[in-house]
């Protein structure tokens, strides 16, 4: 169990006290460090005990058979999954002739702790050996945002009472033994020794290895050189095999004198370049990182931090677990996402193989807000790579019979890797969400050239999409029938209001770019026709409303849906338990899908149908998806429900630092994590951007002191700090003196000049606190008091 | 192909006037022969050339595993299939030192008969040897009706015009070589060689082979005996392996000599019983062969076969292909189930290994339907079997958390082996399938005992599924939500029309039994307020109707989906050409659905209501599954297209003899044989039952002179003689002197002493006959003119 005892509650690192094995495989996600493009898990220095072994490159993954017992035509034949690649982590430690393993002799001192300012992963050790010789081990690690390619460790060993001899192994391995991942013996033999040695070459103080996938032929270099500082006498060596290489490092050490190892990684792959050109290239890294030291790359990590935290930062007062939460969530998304430059960010980003290292909606939807506020650069990229994706997407559509593209619900590269299209194909609204990242982006930034570059395509492409999927009844209303919307249990539907908004806001916003860009949709043979036919379609979107209650369906007839039997089935996750054939046609939720269409497309219900809406689908939202907890916290904090909020914000927060969802190993919830800082930003932030104006209407909780965080907007710097009586924008700086947003409802315009203090507007709630399904009722926050 | 030149037209008999290898494979499912216990296909005696070697005894299954990509809770992780048993039916033969072998030498001629009055399938060969030595060879093979574990083979040879050694080598044959199944390596593994040896033994002149199956531990054993008959010398010796058995027969013959072998086969398996207990099983089946003697069990075969023409044959005046194919369709649903004895009926019969020898709704359907008019002995064993695994369709409903008894879409032994939910679990139908099978057993025969035997536990199970799975909305209106109708290019719906109205009739008809046995009721719990529960859910079901189109949507909502584009996508069947994320919302029928729910509920619908929703359905139904055509042709006769229904009459008729589907291979359309029965008997002969009394209501198209046909109801037996100004009644004898019938709607009392002929009742139809999607036009019959 994580306990606030084990892992005690500080603003600015993730502290662990003491080595707890029952969670190793939890604390190996949690402290897992990245730079969006190399990945490597919390695994001991040392190799062992480990849960999940696991060093990642973005995108490096293996094809997988998928197999069907009744195939559909359309179904993808293939899936990738991300591979453990060669692991450089590893630094064996003998202590005279007795390995250095935690099981064995005395742990006397264990501590880890992730910086969060630093970027780096400190682990101080004091162990004595089963024969009473003993040593302290402090080592540092951290995988440059600086330098992409580049890792590396600071491994230092002090002998502490009596002479040793100390020997270090430091190694890249590959194929390693992992725990099986699936109980299909053909796709379990692809991924057992996924990679095929194709070059390996060592120097006496390091070594390369190259290997390559069988399947997906993706090749890939790490190499790994060593600078050695101790007084004595030190042996070097290196040794390779095809699926190792070993630097073995050999001294004496008296009391209190100390090894230092500094071992510098280098990592590349490719699926076109040679393996002389990625040798070089790895090899360049590693001349990079030496050439820079280890000084240097810690200074630039913190340098690369200190500008990060200047304009993303979130300071909550009155909640040290959500205040110590939010930076831990806005650290793995930059992790997740800093240089990942035009590949996918993975809904668990390079923490674990969970969902395959696959890429979801999330990315578009509740990662890409984030990063669009605090480091649009990294938002910038991964629309990119979703643009490179297009071709792939066009010919998706045209086999699914559909104008434009159709995104995949799951991939690495762009394929689509789902193989159950009820909750995969048919959720057509990743289309809407994709669009919508471009247009945030270019609303948000204020930057139109991304558009130009390749947003426009996407938008143009989705658009037709849409207009090929629903249909005008004879009556001339617009309809898009047999899609999924985000709750995955209610499947196959007739107009779900979230798609058909999205789809709507989808079209008009083609429309408006092509009017943007002209000539560039010119060269799409986009038409005033087919513009034409995008509004009226957007115009004449059915929305379908019970009049009877006064609430949304989340789909038509939703609401008049059998209910769930919450006396008898509360067994959750429901899906684990009860069959789709019956969780489909009832009236259960596994996670914000109306009540998400209400955050995201805020300009389409009025306060009192969200007052309702609220109402009526929290007691019957199961909160099954790790997507659910931060949109009903923004919504909750909407509607007034200000103490459910901060309970639904605590729960997103602590989703993997407390392992709400008992799937931590698996790797960390990016979406949730990035959810975190949604529930405070457009919870109790109030942020709208769905009018293209900046909209902020804050209010605290009672148990909240103060929420402070900070925002770009079109080139300016924000600073939004709000108290229970008021609010003060702060605008740092921008291309302009003055910028206007939208306070509370009202126009306001801000100055560089001076910060502008205003009234908060409070809300008295249309209804009481709603009740949720029994045991689902959000766990409550633990405020300072 | 199949032609008229190479299948000449008789009216008892299927003849083959030549052998044309192209078509082997449908020829081995069209000559096939079977008691419903024991099936083999018509290979070739000689083993080779073959398509598909098969020899199958009912419900004899391996268990192979059913794999998911993504997999959900309830999915059957085993799957049951049909599996080739030790041959039997091979006999080879040496003329002199060569082998007689098709494809080498010259085929002189090559005829194959199945006599549909005999039972039996005779084939003349004469064949010139490579170096020139001419034999005639004619062999004879029954599946005998009237011995369960028996089949035998007259194998004669006779040497032309020269000296010939003479040498036959009789086998049995286990595990042989057959074409890969599944692309599933795993699942092509289990169905490898499926069969352990177990046993074997032999004598001078037979033997036995014992084998069981590795995963489902079912034991089954084959034995053989001959006897020899040849003017001079003649060595018979015999040999056993693990898998084969070998009798080598070797004489000389002069010109004008004959070899004649009499092969007796018996057969038995069993899950429970014993190695010696099965072998003195199929010893005693043999036994009893050779007691009766070839002669005899010829004899027995005609005799049993007599019984059943003479109240089952239907008679086709002016149109000699469809009076051909109803009679080898009565023949082969004959074949498929006179013996099964409480075993299923697969979609398949034994013909061939098609949807993995499971048996679908089908069976209730459309096959029992015939079944219980002509041979109703054998549809009372297929509802014991239905009923025999009654536990396991409750336990399915437990796991689905529903009342009562959900009964499998596709199965052997009783077990769900859907692999793809929306269109098998979700196709609830088939529990209101089931019970209406056994209540139309009840009112066509008479016979109340089958009801309390096992009848009643089904009716109250799927009653009680029924009511926990449907849902009174808030205006006390019965909803079922969530389910597939028989159409499965849409599913996963709300209120089909069909599932809809079987369910009400489930229902009543089980709060019906229960006052008619109030005991055994009693002992199942029933209570009143039970029954009342059911009625009222039956009184107050919904029935949706598209009142602004005068015609009802198949489900809710369905006249509102995107009209298919029939000027594009018309590559048929669509299901190979369009996902299912595309059709399920779409107006494209696979399958009659709303218009089957027109014959089978036909007093649900005015004749206004049926002829407009035959016109709307028409242009929308693509007939991809076999089971349209003759409901097609059943609704088109009921609302005044004659001539179309005698098109979709001639389809049903021919879809095997061909091979309609092109996939014959696999074996023949059980459910698509029996609906040409019920095409002309429901469609010309207008037949009902829906409303427990026999209604009649007879008019020929203008190309059929005459049709006349047979049925049993209550004990009487009939026959109905229909020209296109009168129909002639006969009440050939029954319990009593008199019968009350509807004739055209109105009562009619019937006489044993004299026949009744009244006018048939003309009819104008509503509308034009309707067009079908672009292609879909049935083909048009041929009518003798």
């Amino acid at each position: 169990m994580m306990t606030d005892e084990l892992y005690p509650v500080e603003p600015w690192h993730i502290r662990e006290t003491s080595l707890d094995l029952s969670i190793l495989d939890e604390s190996e996600s949690i402290f897992a460090l990245s730079n969006g493009h190399i990945g490597i898990r919390a695994n001991l220095d040392e190799g062992e005990p480990h849960s999940i072994p696991g060093t990642y490159l973005n995108s490096f993954y293996e094809v997988r058979p998928l197999p069907y017992a009744e195939a559909g035509y359309g179904y993808p034949e293939a899936g990738q999954t991300i591979v453990n690649v060669t692991n450089g982590k590893l630094l064996r430690l003998l202590v005279d002739d007795e390995p250095f393993d935690v099981r064995y002799g005395d742990l006397l001192e264990h501590e880890r702790v992730l910086d969060m300012r630093a970027g780096t992963l400190t682990r101080n050790v004091r162990w004595r050996s089963p024969v009473g010789k003993e040593v302290k081990v402090v080592s540092t690690r951290l995988v440059s945002l600086d330098q992409r390619g580049v890792a590396a460790i600071e491994y230092i060993v002090e002998a502490v009472e009596q002479f040793a001899r100390i020997t270090v192994q430091s190694e890249l391995v590959a194929n390693e033994d992992l725990p099986p991942t699936s109980a299909d013996p053909r796709v379990a033999a692809v991924l057992n020794r996924p990679l095929e040695a194709v070059h390996q070459e060592s120097t006496v103080n390091g070594a390369v290895l190259i290997h390559r996938t069988r399947a997906s032929q993706l090749m890939m270099a790490a190499a790994m050189d060593h600078e050695i500082d101790v007084p004595g006498r030190v042996e070097v060596s290196t040794d390779t095999s095809e699926d190792w290489a070993r630097t073995t490092i050999i001294c004496g050490l008296r009391p209190g004198q100390r090894l230092r190892i500094r071992k510098y990684l280098g990592y590349a792959w490719s699926s076109l370049r040679s393996r002389p050109a990625l040798r070089d290239q790895v090899a360049g890294a590693l001349s990079g990182a030496e050439y820079t030291g280890w000084q240097g790359l810690l200074d630039a990590q913190r340098a690369y931090l200190d500008d990060f935290w200047d304009c993303a930062d979130v300071e909550v007062e009155g909640d040290p677990h959500i205040q110590q939460a939010v930076r831990f969530a806005l650290f793995h998304v930059l992790q997740a996402s800093a240089r990942a430059e035009r590949r996918a960010i993975p809904s668990k980003g390079l923490t674990g193989t969970g969902y395959d290292g696959h890429a979801f909606w999330d990315t578009e939807g509740f990662v890409l807000p984030l990063l669009t506020y605090t480091a649009p650069y990294a938002a910038a990229d991964a629309l990119r790579w979703r643009a490179s994706t297009l071709d792939l997407a066009k010919e998706r559509a045209e086999l699914l019979d559909l104008h434009g593209a159709a995104f995949p619900w799951r991939t690495i590269r762009g394929e689509e890797c789902s193989a159950y299209w009820p909750a995969g194909t048919a959720a057509f609204h990743v289309n809407a969400d994709i669009a919508m990242a471009f247009e945030r982006y270019r609303v948000v930034t204020g930057d139109d050239s991304l558009e130009l570059e390749c947003g426009l395509k996407v938008l143009v492409e989705t658009a037709r999409m849409w207009l090929s999927l629903g249909q005008h009844d004879r009556h001339g209303v617009w309809h898009i029938d047999g899609v999924t919307g985000p709750d995955e249990y209610t499947a196959v539907v007739r107009d779900n209001v979230f798609t058909n908004l999205m789809a709507a806001r989808n079209l008009r916003a083609a429309a408006d770019a092509c009017l943007r860009h002209p000539d560039a949709a010119n060269d799409m043979d986009v038409t005033a026709d087919e513009i034409d036919a995008w509004r009226h379609a957007a115009a004449t979107v059915h929305i379908p409303f019970d009049e009877e209650l006064g609430v949304h369906p989340q789909c038509e007839g939703f609401t008049t849906l059998r209910e769930w039997d919450f006396t008898a089935n509360t067994a959750y996750p429901l899906l684990l338990h009860e069959p789709y054939v019956r969780l489909y046609p009832q009236q259960v939720v596994k996670q914000a899908d109306l009540v998400l269409a209400m955050h995201w497309e805020s300009h389409a219900f009025t306060p009192e149908q969200m007052a309702r809406n609220v109402d009526y689908y929290e007691r019957r939202t199961t909160r099954d998806s790790s997507l659910s907890a931060c949109t009903q916290a923004v919504m909750c904090a909407a509607v007034g429900h200000l103490e459910l909020a901060h309970d639904y914000t605590y729960e997103a927060a602590m989703i993997d630092l407390r392992n709400l969802h008992h799937n931590t190993r698996d790797g960390l919830h990016m979406a949730s994590l990035a959810g975190t800082w949604s529930a405070l930003v457009a919870g109790f932030g109030g942020l709208r951007d769905d009018e293209d104006v900046l909209a902020l209407d804050p209010r605290l909780p009672a148990t909240l002191k103060r929420l402070k965080f900070r925002l770009r907007w079109k080139n300016f710097r924000l600073t939004v700090d709000v108290n229970h009586q008021d609010v003060t924008y702060t605008l740092r700086d921008g291309p302009d003196t003055s910028l206007t947003i939208r306070h509370a409802g009202e126009n306001l315009e801000l100055k560089t000049q001076y910060p502008t203090t205003v009234a908060v507007r409070p809300i008295e709630p249309l209804l009481p606190p709603p009740q949720q399904p029994p045991g689902r009722a959000p766990m409550r926050h633990k405020t300072s008091g």
